[in-house]
């Protein structure tokens, strides 16, 4: 782990300079604060003086990152786990990754500054320097919905392979064989877990195994748009969707719309993991994996305070349910 | 504003306690912590010596209080001031207040502890001790969406007078009479504002003035849910359904359905203050007076950059658009 020496080093200046920046002294020059944080930054370093002793006084106050603010899953995660910690006596704190692993190590930085008790966080990618000194400062953290490789800190997410078979069996009792499958990015457990449950269990739900069916986006609207559109660019003529979460779903709805037409894109029958407080309102109605994101916020905030009082903690992986919104048989 | 003394004195203990446990440090008892903070809180006292001088260091850290993350106009907000912060070299981080005075105090009291440079605040109701120990504290704070009587900070918000400007000149196009306005909380600047201009702008557009057809919820989706079935449970028959923000316009829909069924309620018209992704593809479709959060949350950031940079900020009523999602005639 990169020590203040090697920040100053690196920053060329002294160490007391290195010192005064890193702990936001306003007697710094703009070029040595430039300087420091930067090479704070290249290093991974993470303030272990004041910060540190700050961090081990109790603030009753929590800290979340999550990977979307605006994805429904995070939104009511949030709102449970604040809940949950208020119902503790803690505060909770929350800042975003917009899905943007260079964002995320910026709000871990910013985390690492502020005096909080404990971090809950939603992973962006792999492990990274920023991570691996985050975790060598002793804070107790712990995973939210998404696993890191290597990483081996308490999780609390969904049941991906159980939700994706739920999928799998309304598709098949809905009788669809040309699926298309708009997943999320391999990078993130949630994404891959998805992927591969889907791609091990379609051929046994009866459904067709052409991967031209097969596209994966951002998880955010505006990249599975695209993805659906590459999908029924290859000539598909897919008779149902399964969005990989919300937002993929909004972006794969509004693409078969702009590309085949309101009334054609109704006929095409939907299924999202994740479920939408809209959905009931939809047209076509969206069928969907209805993630317990307020329980996987609840377990988070429980499992983050037993690290605080010194226990140890449990992964523990949240069943889904299932909501089926289809209206009538197929044709 | 209440001292360490103050807080000392009506915890009855001395005051090095109160200071040992204000700061957080872990040499406290139980009892005396939890005495402490009590007497902290019903003093509204604001720890001025450690806490105000971490403040005063740069920290490149704002906060942003939002009135509930669930709700799209705050996520919508939050994601563009995140994005604001970040493009001047600022991190964001988030709390929820769940539309609660009493969370909002917490939060503020956590924020407070913190180190930031400054903080967006979205209020949940009149001027407190807390938020009056907040502004003499000398933090720089501006205020997002709605304002609070008595306090002169910049304010970044909605037209709100424009927006239900907008909503009537709609409901008077489709020929609607009889329509039913499900409000926020009038202790709210913008429940008290578009309630007013929806009542006084209402008999110009040819609406009826019956106020059997006016109720008010909470902002949030139960709620306005049960403002709704009041207004039906008074024997009312609307033609149309005006909710004053995203989640009312949720709940109102909701108990449409639950009370007249989904055809009948499918052929009531909506329109939302608060414009939804979802409301697209919702059946019937909503039109909604479309509330520019990000630009309202992006204008509060650069105010709250202009404070902390010592110059002045300028309050700003942001405009709204209105997308019109009616399908043909009405009979």
């Amino acid at each position: 782990m990169a020590t203040i020496k090697d920040v100053a080093a690196r920053a060329g200046v002294a160490v007391g300079t290195a010192s005064r920046v890193l702990s936001g002294s306003p007697q710094t020059s703009p070029d040595s604060r430039s300087r420091v944080l930067a090479a704070a930054r290249e290093l991974g370093y993470i303030a272990n003086g004041p910060a540190r002793s700050l961090r081990r006084a109790r603030t009753d106050v929590l800290g979340l990152l999550v990977s979307d603010i605006r994805n429904t899953f995070f939104s009511e995660l949030a709102h449970a786990a604040e809940q949950e910690a208020r119902a503790h006596g803690y505060t909770l704190l929350l800042a975003n990754a917009n899905e943007d692993a260079e964002q995320a190590d910026a709000v871990i930085d910013a985390f690492a500054s502020q005096r909080i008790d404990g971090l809950l966080l939603s992973p962006q990618g792999p492990k990274n320097p920023r991570l691996e000194a985050l975790i060598a400062s002793k804070l107790p953290v712990v995973l939210l919905n998404r696993s890191i490789d290597g990483v081996d800190l308490p999780l609390y997410g969904t049941d991906n392979a159980g939700g994706v078979a739920q999928a799998l069996a309304w598709l098949q009792r809905r009788g669809h064989r040309d699926v298309a499958f708009v997943g999320g990015p391999e990078s993130f457990s949630t994404g891959a877990e998805r992927h591969d449950a889907y791609l091990a269990g379609r051929e046994a739900h009866g459904i067709s195994t052409d991967d031209a069916l097969i596209d994966a986006g951002d998880f955010l609207a505006d990249g599975a748009a695209e993805a659906m559109l590459r999908i029924l660019d290859r000539g598909t003529r897919p008779t149902a969707v399964f969005g990989a979460n919300g937002q993929t779903t909004l972006g794969a709805m509004r693409a078969l719309r702009e590309r085949l037409g309101a009334e054609a894109a109704s006929r095409i029958e939907i299924v999202s993991f994740d479920d939408v407080e809209w959905f009931a309102f939809t047209s076509p109605p969206v069928s969907a994996v209805c993630n317990d994101a307020p329980e996987i916020g609840r377990a988070g905030v429980r499992g983050l305070l037993d690290l605080i009082g010194g226990g140890t903690a449990t992964s523990q992986r949240i069943a889904t349910s299932f909501i089926d919104r289809s209206e009538g048989d197929r044709a």
